[in-house]
């Protein structure tokens, strides 16, 4: 039985607000259960020092976490001057995951930064921001288009992630915080509307797993992902 | 003609969502017209160092904005590695405020840290910030009556804040960013509801300006806050 | 009675020795009783890139406090890899001031900048560091004057500050260290010599104030400020 | 066919020097091919504060490159002041994979450090780190064990990492720098020898693939992990 | 012919003020000609984590440079975030000179910190903050010699540097500004008043040297130092 | 009696393998005993910023340690965000010494970096990566002139290092850990293939020093260089 009383394959119910902020080309909140992120797509008319002339835009993404998001205050990141590992390690996956669904020619020689910020946490903050960031590029890029800035849509299939992991023996669906806290192992999966996979990564936390496992969760992931797919389309009117 | 339509000494629309967030102690978003700022309160049952053992609490706050808040993207102060002094400046304001109502030695040992995140903004965040964290700090401090962690309540008057200034030759209240932007010289004004002012903070922009101009501002922040005060009551719930 | 035995609106001993270092454009040593601060103004061609090809000049300021310049030494910023909020908050009130009295078009695609670094503490740094800088920066604009880079004086008045506060019930002028850890309120007053107002900042500690107190503290201010503005001319050789 | 010549699951050459260096209590140089990493494992006496008190160890792992291990050089990240992302997204990967082997209560009240230092790159460098650690983890280990300071082994099986990516549309064991830069897919597998899997990590790079390419990676993985671990158990003198 | 019109055994003129600063417990403004140092001595009673308990004291230094001391302006370290090579270079070796003449366990468990801030720069600030140092540290010592903390004088000996290079193949003693950029070799020579050495550094600029000119560099500064020795006793009032 | 049993006028095994890794322009293994650094040579076609379009190239060096090169484990400078004093007073002694022996205008507008990486350290990792910097940016040069781009070479001489010092009473060559720990005074000698010397630094630690025994020392060091030279030579095939 899980905490909340979900069925193993129920995903928290997936709410996306489409346009949350004023100033952002493209913007969400996404919530999945009590977990909530903002997500803002900013255009730039310039691409990073490596691709300049090149003839190619490029998406990239930053993550951070409000300090009262979580159960106990975290320290502020800008206070203590660093971002912590895990906040690397999760913009560097959110980005990686965008630009899996787009076409970097056709975008042209500029910059959309997908900025997820976490206002509450209860577990699955990086899977929430890649499916919110899809949307919040949807929109910038449907703004670009509607400008004609854009003739030809860079954006090829839809991303989407959700976490999976196994919770007192059973795979489950869409970990919250106190499953996430307590489950033998648990994976984040980033998947594509065209049935691809993008990413996998799946730790082990005191258990492993093996291949049967991990096939068991990518079934639950492939679930998951359909209905956000479902609410993605909805928030960005299409 | 103020660019909003708005009467020299007219308010942008307050809204107080108390309990705006799941985990803090206190919380509440705040909105002066466009600018939305999420204020927590969290309680830690410690003390900074200087303070240990002292028998005394400790009231502080932290100040960021989100990337995109604003107009154009900024750029994230955790990547740069810190804080800029304009957001130190603005998070010591914030702390002083607060710490005017808060009587420190029926406080106790403990520290409550405000943190207020501006989600959008259109001028006027620090005195949103203030003004909210009045209201989060409040119903943090009632938890603590509630739970009989306090029996005295340390806190000793309402403080608010607004800005002021003079635009175009006429002086007034609430400065939106078109006019923060354009105004010949503006005020924050932090003010008690006894009556009293905690900080009085005006610079000249381009012009001066005299005592006659620092009533007149004092004046409006004066109306303003009144209605501030009239707000929080309401949020707060009493 | 103040400590110092001084009338309420009795400014301690100014005095400004010009020309204090050999290398800078302008410089000069400010004493404000035991405060002594030296001020350098350093002459660039070149301007910050928010400015460039604007034809338009900057002044700005830095502040530091040598690490034994207090009753306790106090950890160096350098060591430590940042300058303190307090650091950020003087040095930008610092730069705002003089940039109040300086015509950036007549200055031209030049930056200057006033270093103001406390030698010995006893109340008062910013006031002195700002009183100080108009010298400093007098003296080198008069050197770019005299060598014929500059034609037309970019100085449009004389800028200087000092502290009053409400001490044991009585506001008074000039605030020395052990009045300044005791005030009820404090506040710094920026004044310029035609009569207007650049900067107010008062600060209730303990106590707050109201309007009535806020002038009785901008009239000390212009006593104070009167003499300042005398000791200034005479230092710039006026 | 494979720039090296290497059939689709073949290693490259597995060489593992234990005791490379004099001072660690456990130490390897371990080389995939022309990617050689120098692995050291310190004991200290004491464990990081979140673990005090509570009777159990600690495994942690941190990682560099030397600026010239590529074939251009990369700037130090010492005198930039901070490691990157993938630096530290690659070190919590070591240590978690390592602590998926090491009882901790075991252990006592002690921190064993793998410092893991590329000293020539060519793909693979973080696999080599995880498959190096281990030997140098169960070296440290014997030595505590021979000098009775642990009674019991803590260490609960071999761990064991390798690449695996899709190159031209084929499925490649051990990738290197070549290949690496050009899979359409490739992922880390850490893999213990009681058949578990503690991590996979597949990333697609322009393509994207499925659940019957992730386990074709695995199946791989798997060959190339036995070797591995039989290399371990030579070096380690088992 | 030094440009200066000095003989090549001429040193500057040395002035050395004692209690420059009202609140240090010993200091001085120390001149080698336009070369100006500010030198502070602070007592705290405490010591370094390492000599902890140990019955023993330490003596340690800190040197900077005011932005303008020099003939262009240098970016101020705490600004920057860091103390160059160069600072940290500099105030190990006044460290270690004065270190060179004090009995740490006559001086008990308390730490000296000597701050030397250059006022302004001609060539030979490093050598002039070793010899200030040592009035600054003979000052502290005496006050805590007078007010009965220490009862025997942990100073064993005086300390002095000076400078001496090759300038147009002659060895000259105490290199100002223009003769330090063109010297082929300079060298700082740390002495004692008992005739022993503490520290040489020589370095050869372009050109190297031998044994012999070696020997005549430190003939010159066995010249320098004896007026500085003299200079010291004075100002410490011996 | 030295621990080692060396003579005090021995070196240690000096052995020096060049080409210990693959990417490099130059590079080398260099042991002096148990003390083992690995230097990389590194070619940009690019100059620091102060040297553009000057006609120059320019010879820079950086140092490192691995954490455990040493007894103890040492915390990694990249992680703690920046490098000590001792390693950028090092890196910039390395730097010096080789600047020394190179025509800055024959090796025309290009940089060669030179990275010096101590493996494992037992006294002397400073002279040793001196020494095989020498023999990295010989076969770095050779590698240029080989290839053409380079047709007069601009290395004008060999240099080499070595520290020496007084242990127990007897002056020493080459001091190991232990030496150094105890050494009354050490200094560090570097030395050009023609009989000049391009930096001498003799520090007095616990006693001092006379000319004397500076003299005594630099003999030692001239043994000590000899050998060194012998073995650069070979070792890079001259």
């Amino acid at each position: 039985m899980r905490p909340s009383g979900r069925a193993p394959d129920q995903m928290r119910a997936i709410i996306i607000e489409p346009n949350a902020t004023r100033h952002a080309e493209g913007s969400c909140m996404i919530s999945f259960g009590d977990t909530r992120v903002l997500v803002t797509a900013s255009i730039e008319e310039r691409v990073p020092p490596f691709l300049r002339g090149k003839g190619q835009g490029w998406v990239t993404a930053e993550y951070g976490m409000l300090p009262r998001a979580t159960h106990t205050r975290g320290s502020r990141e800008a206070a203590k001057g660093k971002q912590s590992g895990r906040t690397q390690e999760i913009q560097r996956l959110i980005g990686r995951s965008l630009r899996a669904v787009c076409d970097m020619t056709l975008l042209g020689e500029r910059q959309i930064t997908l900025d997820c910020d976490v206002i509450q946490a209860d577990g699955g903050t990086r899977t929430a921001s890649i499916s919110g960031a899809w949307v919040a590029l949807r929109l910038a890029v449907d703004k670009l288009l509607a400008e004609g800035r854009l003739t030809a849509d860079p954006i090829t299939a839809q991303v989407a992630a959700v976490s999976c992991g196994i919770y007192e023996g059973t795979p489950v669906l869409d970990l919250d915080y106190i499953e996430d806290s307590n489950a033998h192992a648990d994976g984040n999966f980033v998947l594509l509307s065209n049935g691809n996979i993008a990413e996998t990564q799946a730790t082990a936390e005191g258990a492993t797993y093996d291949e049967a496992a991990l096939l068991d969760l990518l079934r639950l992931a492939r679930i998951g992902c359909s209905e956000i797919f479902a609410a993605q389309l909805k928030a960005a009117g299409r």
